[in-house]
């Protein structure tokens, strides 16, 4: 029961930075909520300042990295799962067409003029190899919403059962989905496969049929094992056969070509049909209050502010990348609020909701540099570009949401 | 946002352990309580069920035991940081003097015997060198009370406000403090030190220190703080603050030389003389409940059936070592319920609530196996009393705790 470090895992020194992690993400979140700005905001910045490039209390590397990017993740997980639960299914069926139009749109205008800048138009800092190779590298960096951070932010602002707000989530959702069809494609061209028309549609074959029959099943079966559980005397075994749903069906979905936090999102879809939704709602709000700042937090971290420095040469060049491609980053899915003309719906707040970049954009900017295709410069410009669209969004939304009517009383 | 594995870790592996892990653990914690036995004899056969000797699903080694090791650590500190929460501090110090008694006598016999046992019975398996130094290991493995297992077996009865259960809980506490003692005496033995009168005080004085001076201080201090976080306005503050003050005090403690679940147990007795703290004990529960039964399947998971196969003669020698440390550990503990003639209590009670052992023994004994004082039969024999005496405590006290007056509403 005490705790000597065992495998060089020192666990009181991870927990003492699991603590600061905490109590700076709420201390910033509440200045961001007295400046007026979501407190999502504050918890980025509480991750910059707690991050590699000031402080370095997040840990990023060894073991303690690992033990942390997991609790990211189930931050993440609880997050999307306590959406689910919260997604009306026939308002997201009602809002889905809009929502798929959002998404085609919100990916194919991004990637368009992404590639089309680096394959034709002037730019400083170069990749090596294939020039068309790198611009679909370009491209696919800036397609996929981050969903988490666009959830937290609507829920912050207390928006989540506006209709915009469904067609944002349905839309960054459907996103996630096109982005793991575009990511098994990049990864194939800097592996230098072909890319065959019949491997992009069985990669978007298994990522749509997972979340398809996932729900249709689910809908059906898990609310009669609910029922038969919620017989039992052990105490909290609903939180706990919920919390172990979102954990299997995340892993299921993962391991299915689809992504984690699609299968905790669809769990939370399948559990909202439950007749127990209630109970498992109020007991999951804790747990992923709890969790959720460590995923913020870490994507906070991440930036480097390195890579801000105007007094250096290189940072110049990467920043003249940067400005481009965040300019084609908000401007690809503000386009996207107009893609669906017979809804009406407030398109600024659709297109601004759209906006912010996360994991997906970075993960095929790190595919890029590890297999050479992309410079170590333009992975800096592509973090930046991640870094100031997670940033701009919850202001931008704040102000065109406080616009709108009163909001709903936050949870 | 999609989860690709980084580093060797497998994160929807993993998430899918831990759901089994939970479904496990309530499924058997149900079957448990409808034989009329408490939950934690359940998970624990759940452990013993998934871990390595059965089914291997628990990983135990890599990056995936290095984040289970940590989510365990979660789980039993979020356990007894909720049992510190619930904790009556007046009460406590009003069976203060009984716990001391009980945990005192419970650490002393044990030891005796088990050194007796060693040094001058007979016995079949022996380890190398000096017979005396494996002695010490031996006493040492028979005395630290896992306070983690007897809490829960309490809390699952609805007994915990007892005077019984406070004296067990007080006194498996003070056998922590203990613990800690002999682990650093123990340590020194195992690397050739000399045994010294100051080195044993400044130990001990470290970790009683500490707790005093972090449950002073706190209970001072930490009201005041809590009164200015509950007119923050983002949500979930108390809690979080909470989570992180546990995690915080339990570093501290770890890193000042006492153990992790004891700056737990200390940040929830401080958290209890807050003006919020029905909120935080309300928020904190099911979090606490989503994570303890982690611990007590890891627990389980760390035991290895095939020690228990009578048909080899390594088997029975090992059987025969662990059958006398049995009794031993069992008498010894019994013996402390007799320690505080001067309180009127079910003596039985306090004596079986003080016998299941867990990781302080299986501490002891790793070390001993590790500097080749005990051989691999002795650490076999060490596990199997660890084993047996935490799978006896639970429906022993349930057996004689059913005898008395009814129990109060289960939570």
């Amino acid at each position: 029961m005490t705790g000597p470090a065992d495998g060089g895992l020192d666990v009181a020194q991870l927990f003492l930075a699991l603590a600061a992690i905490l109590v700076a993400a709420k201390l910033l979140g509440e200045f961001a909520e007295r400046l007026g700005q979501p407190a999502v905001l504050g918890e980025l910045v509480a991750g910059v300042l707690l991050g590699g490039s000031v402080l370095g209390v997040v840990p990023s590397a060894g073991a303690a990295g690992d033990v942390l990017h997991v609790l990211a993740e189930l931050g993440v997980l609880l997050l999307l799962f306590e959406i689910g639960l919260e997604t009306d299914l026939r308002e997201m069926f009602r809002v889905g067409p809009a929502s798929l139009a959002v998404a085609l749109v919100g990916v194919a205008v991004p990637f368009g003029l992404g590639y089309v800048y680096w394959a034709y138009l002037p730019h400083p800092a170069t990749g090596q190899g294939n020039l068309t190779t790198a611009a679909i590298f370009v491209g696919a960096t800036l397609t996929a919403t981050s969903v988490g951070i666009t959830a937290r932010v609507l829920s912050d602002l207390g928006r989540m059962a506006t209709p915009e707000a469904r067609i944002i989530i349905g839309a960054a959702v459907i996103d996630d989905v096109l982005g793991l069809v575009i990511l098994s494609v990049v990864s194939g061209v800097a592996a230098g496969a072909s890319i065959t028309a019949l491997g992009i549609l069985r990669t978007l074959a298994v990522a749509v049929g997972f979340l398809v029959v996932a729900v249709l099943a689910g809908r059906f079966l898990v609310p009669r094992l609910f029922d038969v559980a919620v017989r039992m005397r052990v105490r909290y075994v609903l939180l706990v056969f919920a919390f172990a749903f979102a954990l299997g069906l995340s892993a299921v979905a993962s391991l299915a070509g689809s992504a984690l936090i699609i299968g905790a999102f669809a769990a939370g879809i399948i559990l909202s049909g439950t007749n127990q939704f209630d109970t498992i709602e109020r007991e999951v709000r804790p747990v992923a209050a709890s969790f959720a700042p460590i995923f913020f937090v870490s994507v906070g971290a991440s930036v480097n502010l390195r890579l801000l420095d105007p007094t250096s040469p290189t940072a110049r060049g990467t920043l003249a990348v940067a400005a481009a491609l965040t300019a084609i980053a908000i401007l690809g899915k503000i386009a996207a609020g107009w893609a669906a003309p017979w809804l009406p719906m407030r398109r600024l707040v659709v297109g601004v909701g759209m906006v912010p970049r996360g994991e997906v954009g970075l993960i095929f900017a790190d595919i890029g540099r590890r297999s050479g295709v992309l410079s170590s410069e333009v992975f800096g410009a592509v973090l930046l570009m991640v870094m100031v669209t997670t940033f701009v969004a919850p202001p931008g939304l704040k102000v065109l949401f406080g616009r709108g009517p009163a909001p709903e009383p936050a949870g």
